[in-house]
Parts: structure tokens; sequence; C-alpha cells
């Protein structure tokens, strides 16, 4: 037996890295490579206490990186499922950089990760619903739907005519 | 003095890696974002190539993984940059996997990241234009300026009813 | 100017981590190196956000070792300041093991790290006094003394008898 | 069947490693938690030899850091056996951090860690006895069930009163 | 049922790989051995496409490293078989070395490594025949076996006087 | 002032390290590359106590891997100074493979790397000349110049009719 719904809560993964001469390029920049791979562990631990099941991931939506991360500052990665589909989860990840000397602390990246639970067969497995309860839970949770569609799209699995989730939202005066 | 224009083919770099453990789950499956990790390096170095210059990672568009690629398995990143803006470039990376028993290789992702070029003072730096001379380097220099405006909507610093490119491409009928 | 005091909560430091093949001894159980390195990490943080300086590793305290911790599991450690002194400051962390298909979680272990704070020349900088605001935070503010005067015995820099300290807490009746 | 006892010396375990950019902090000092976790390694090679099993890191003592170390200093690291009890080892491990352009070298930690030795099932093996050779050795080998006190009544696992052998050491005056 | 012979070219692996803060030592040079690694890893992979089994490097021969590699320099690496023996192979190597803010190219080294192919219990497995198509492998296919003699007399297997390959072309007066 | 010669004893170095996962391939062997990343680490320690300078990697002679090495073995590395030349070193590098669970340990490989000194500056610095002092190392120190032609020679820098010391040694009845 299987539980078969979960607070989004309960997903809520925080970590923080410390930015190591490794994980950056000539000019002591944190390269980019690097954020998306530690914002893919975060993510998936994420969908990993929501599934109970080992995770891969499907899907990396747009991230666009607007501040530069320096040797020595402090990333904060914040990780939480938003919408959970039969056998998969999308996860929402922020990432805050923190410079020591200054304290300052901005808010740099924020993503979606979305993910398959598999079972001990490699096999997709079946996820629990996800329970809202934050104004701002709802809201993920319904805009999930307009995400899907654009990955879809995307990828060449769905016409634009038929993604009427993102017609509704992009063009709404047609 | 810089050079003003060089060809796409100067920046294509390739690159195979093996999958170690240390970049696998439980499972033995390659980790999404240790492929991310890889796909940066690999369009960086096409990037670097094109503006002798050090570059940061400016955005990912989405990537969706479809094939498992296992333990054991050579992954083969093929990148080059699809069209020089003033001080950023587009670059375009293809993905195979390769199993060694069976002799199999498919391709597995791809994916657009975009980077800026920096000067040793980490400013902004101007980089060549590009000159394509296949068809494929003329399409996907074409097909830039969409993927352009589709970044600066989700990046929400462009209005949907603005971008005339998408609108074409997805609602040709409107 | 320096700001002379801080809350203890703003130390506060999260780490969520997976425990990856090469972290693994041949039975895939966590070697307790790494985690000394990653306790260091969380708690390195968390010192650094107390005192907006580069800190050192000055001293662990005893550590024990209760549950295996396998490959795949997510370990969290939670990192905070519990006493500044002039130039250092005690960090306690505490470090759960969770178990992604059984969603088991147990406390595995908890630790004291001590750092000193350095300025941009690699000399001691003095650092924020502590403002302990639960009940909890002030008890291992009193109990600092305690702990750093067993330091300063094992360290050989402190003679027994004048632990007063020590000497009421473990033997109360003399 | 099994070898009942066996030299200390046979145990002796030598590790020399060179700081690498990635082992260093902003300031380019050597992390605590690396030297840790080279720690580890080294008296966990010291402990297998011993057990001539696989073992998990039970403990580690009271560390301190007194001097920093520099990114391309060679650290070497020297452990032993100083004790085998029923499925357990303590090992004491020294530190010497040599500077190449001056030559100069010193002893800049030591520590007990203690192991246990596991079977292929992952249950806890007989180790042999420790035959001690030398005046250290022996001393070291007394010494160790001191060592065994303060770490049980550390982890709450023995009242201070019944510590006889701390007693007298910390207080033989009373 | 095997395939008995494959042209050189399936063989053909190209790597590009950046050179980070940790493959340097502390003047920022590439260290040789961690060169070593990343050749014996494109060479591998070239082995492995050959044969389609798992491939264990059976010997490296003589390397020498004449210009210093930098921090931020991308080392480009191609491998290709220029011989199969039963059951192992021989693998040449060719490193480029480029340095971004130049442009500058220069060929740096080059290697022959060999291998032994492996089945799925650790036994050694037959290898396809290698079909050569360039003046380029011919002439590397030819002269294979005079490496092979210089392996087994630096091995201690043959004695130098038998080696006629060796003679005729070091000392081809006698 | 610098040290004009120093005995081949005080650049002895012995490392122990311990396979772990990501050192081994698909099937636990330990992959070669990384052994010989390994040896040049150890050897460059050694080089660099004898000179008292960072030093590079000039040259690995010939290896062969004649025993698997597997994941959880312990290797053990030792290295010394056998001749000085003007600026560089020549470096022995023996390996032994330790199998915890049986106790054996047989020697794996040995090798030949060199080294050259560096400044501050990065140019070659002159290095003390080799004091020999047992039976052993006043052999390595007059086989050495056997052992420089044949690397001059395989580096097309030396005519092998010229290379007296090779023919002497190899075809001694010339």
């Amino acid at each position: 037996m299987e539980i078969h719904s979960k607070p989004a809560s309960e997903s809520y993964t925080v970590m923080n890295e410390l930015v190591l001469p490794n994980d950056t390029n000539p000019l002591h920049n944190l390269m980019g490579g690097r954020l998306l791979h530690l914002m893919d562990i975060a993510a998936a631990i994420s969908a990993q206490r929501h599934s109970n099941h080992v995770v891969v991931t499907a899907s990396v939506d747009n991230v666009s990186f607007k501040h530069p991360v320096k040797l020595g500052d402090v990333i904060t990665l914040k990780a939480k499922v938003t919408r959970a589909f039969h056998t998969s989860m999308e996860v929402r990840i922020e990432v805050w950089t923190e410079n020591i000397p200054s304290g300052s602390k901005v808010k740099s990246n924020e993503a979606y990760y979305t993910f398959v639970a598999l079972d001990n067969d490699g096999k997709p497995a079946n996820v629990p619903n996800l329970i809202t309860e934050t104004e701002e839970e709802k809201q993920l949770y319904e805009t999930a739907q307009f995400r899907r569609e654009l990955r879809l799209i995307l990828a060449g699995k769905m016409k634009a005519e038929n993604a009427t989730g993102i017609k509704a939202i992009l063009f709404p005066e047609i």
C-alpha cells in the first residue's frame, strides 16, 4: 500500500554550498554547469522525498544566470515539489547567492526540473498526489499545466495550436 | 584590432566522456545534472574558441532527457556556435549515448546554451560575427532570433505580444 | 565599523546531501571522514555568516558514528553558532540520515567545531557577540564554557585541576 | 581459522599528500574537514591491515588544528593501531606539514579514530589482539582505556563517577 | 558471432577538456599525471569502440611533456587504434594545447597505450582485426611491431638480441 | 646560497591509497590512468623534497600493468630520486597492491618519471646533486644514463648510433 497524497512542505529541501576553486573559471566565477548540477541534486532530493523512490531527471526548463557568483560565495538552494503527475513530478528551485564579507544576499536564479520516479527494476512508479497548503503552492500547482504544455511544444510532442493554456496566457487577446 | 567575423566551423567542439561511478544514481543511471555540467563545459569551449575570451554562462534553454544513460556508456557531445550577438553567443549542443557491448548509439539530447564573453576585468567584450557556411548553419542562425525572444519572455524581459517571431512560428494562422 | 552582536538564528545553516558512490566503502557505507568533511563545510558556512569573515577550523570535538549511512541516503546537516569568543566561534552541528524508500529519518550524529575568523591578511579578526533567544540557545551558550575547558585540557593547554567547570559537571559530589 | 594476535607495526601506514586547489579556502589554507577526511582514510587503511576486514569509523576524538597548512604544502600522515578490542580498534594518527621552498616540517596534528571491523554481511567481526613491541606502543596501549572511558562519557553511555580511569588521571589527588 | 575486422576510423575518439584549478600545481601548470589520466580515458574509449568490450590498460609507452599547459587552456586529445593483436590493441593519442586569448594551438604530446579486452567474467576476449585505410594508418600498423618488441624488452620479457625489428630500425648498419 | 648535494634517502616518499569507486571501470578494476596520476603525485613530492622547488613532469618511461587492482584494494607507492641533472631529476616509483581480506601483497608496477624544477617565475632552477648511499641507489644512479639516452632517442632528440650506452647494454656483442 502506498500513501496517496502528501503535502508539498514535506518535500522542501535546502542546500547550502561553498563555491570551491574547482567550481570556477579562470576569472573565479562559478561555472553555470556546476550550478545546474547542484540544482539537479537539490531538486532530485525533493522529488525523492515526495515519492520515496529513486528518481531520474526528465527535463529542466529554461534557466538564466543574471548575477555572477564568485569563489568563496555561499549558494543557498531551496527546492519544493509543485505538482505530481502519474509517475512524474515538477520541482521548483530557487537559488540565492551570499557574499560573506559584505553579507549581501541576492536571488540569483530560479528553475523548474521534472523527474520520473523509478521502482527497483527501473520502471516508472506511481507517485503520491500533492497537497497544496499555501497561496504560493496553489498558484504554482495551477501554472504547472502551462509549463508542461510549453515543455511538450518545445520537445516537439504537442502542436502549438492545441496548447490552449499557453495561448491563453501568452496571447490573452486572441 | 580584433577579427570581425569567423566561420561557425572554427568553434566546433567534440567531447567524449566515460560515465563513471560517481556520475550515477543508485540505479546506475547518469544523473541529469552531471550531463548538464558536461554540456556546459563543451559549449563554453566552443564559445571561447569563437570569441577568444573567457565566457560565462548566460542561460540554458529547456533540455529534456529521453534515454537513460548507464554506467560505462560513452557520451559524445558536439557543440557549435549558432549565432553571435554583440557580446554574447548562442551554442547548440547535441549529445549521443553509446553502449559499448552492443555498439548501439542514439541521440539522447540537444540543447542551446548562451554565453557572454568577458575581458580580463570581467566586463562584457565584443565578439566576432558568425559566418555560416552550410544549410544547417544558416537555418540555425535564422531561428536563433526566435529562441532569443522566447528566452526574453520566459525571463520576464519582453512582453509576449511584442514577440513577433514567436507569434509567427507558434500561431502562423493569427 | 562592525556589528557588535548578532542573533544565533542568523548563522543557522542547513545542508542536504545525497550519498554518492565515491563517498562509500566497498560495503556501500558512507565513510566517516567524508561526513566529517561535510560537517566542517556546514559549520564553516555558519561561522562565516556570523562573522562575515573567512574562517579556519580550530578544532573538532569528539564525534561518534552510531548509525550506518548507506549509498543513496540523504543526509541533512544543521549548523548554528553556539557562542562567540574574541576571534573564535563554537558551532554545533546535528546530522540526520534519511532512507528514501522507507522514509525513515534518524539523528545519526552531533558535533561541535570551533573556528577562528581571519581578515584579508590572514590575521585573526574580531567577531560579533552572540545573542541567544531560545532556551536551547541559552543552554548551549552556558555549556560552551565547559566544552572549552575540556578542549584546553585535551590539547594540553590547561591543567585538569583548574578546570572548575568540568569538575563541577563531571564530579558534582567533589 | 583466524590469526589471534598481530604486532602493531604491521598496521603502520604512511600517506603523503599534496595540498591541491580544491582542498583550500579563498585564503589558500587547507580546510580542516579535508584533513579530517584524509586522516580517516589513513587510519582506516591501518585498521584494515590489522583486521583484514572492511572497517567503518566508529568515532574520532577531539582534534585541534594549530598550524595553518597552505596550498602546495605536503602533508604526511602516519597511522598505527594502538589497541584492539573485540570487534573494534583504536588508531593513532600523526600529521606533519612540510613547506617545499623552505624545507621546514612541523607536526601539525594528532588524533585518535576508532573503527569497527565488518564481515561480508556487514556484521561486526572479531579482530586479532594487538602485540606491542616498543615503549611507545605499550604506553599507548595502556592509555587507550582512559580514552575509551572519555568517549563513553562524552557519548552519554557511561556515568562520570564510574570512570575510574579518567578520575585517576584528571584528578589524582581525589 | 563476432565481427572479424573493423576499420581504424571507427575507433577514432576526440576529447576536449578545460584545464580546471584542481588539475594544476601552485604555478598554475597542468600536472603531468592528470594529463596521463585523460590520455588513458581517451585511449580506452577508442579501444572499447574497436573491441565492444570493457578494456584494461596494459601499458603506456614513454611520454614526454614539452610544452607547459596552463590553467584555462583547452586540451584536445585524439585517439585511434593502430593495431589489434589477439586480445589486445595499441592506441595512439595525440594531444594539442590551445590558449584561448591568443588562439595559438600547439601539439604538446603523443603517446601509445595498449589495452586488453575483457569479457564479463574478466577474462581476455578476442578483438576484431584492424583494417587500415590511409597511408598514416598503414605506417602505424607496420611500426606497431617495433614498438611491441621494445615494450617486451623493457618489461624483461624478450632478449634484445632477438628483437630483430628494433635492431633493424635503431642500427640499420649492423 | 643553496645546498649542493643531498642524500637520496631524503627524497623518499611513501603513499598509501584506497581504491575508491570513481577510480574503477565497470568491472571494478582500477583504471590505469588513475594509477599513472597517483604515481606522478608521489614522484613529484619526492622531486620537490630533493629540490625544494615546485616541479613539472618532463617525462614518464614505459609502464606496464601486470596485475589487476580491485575496488577496495590498498595501493602503496614508494618514490625516491635516482639521479639529479642540472635542473632535472629522475625518480623511480614502485607500486604494491594489497588485498585486505586475504592480506596478499604483490608488486604490481614500477616506473621512472623525470621532473624539471621551476623557480617562482616558472624558469628552470638548479637542483642539488644526489648522494647515493646504498648499493641499489648506486646502481640506479649508474643506469640513469642509459634510461636518459633511451628517452632522447624515443623523443627524436638523439640518433641511435650515438647512444653508446644503449648499444653497450642492448647489444654487448657489437
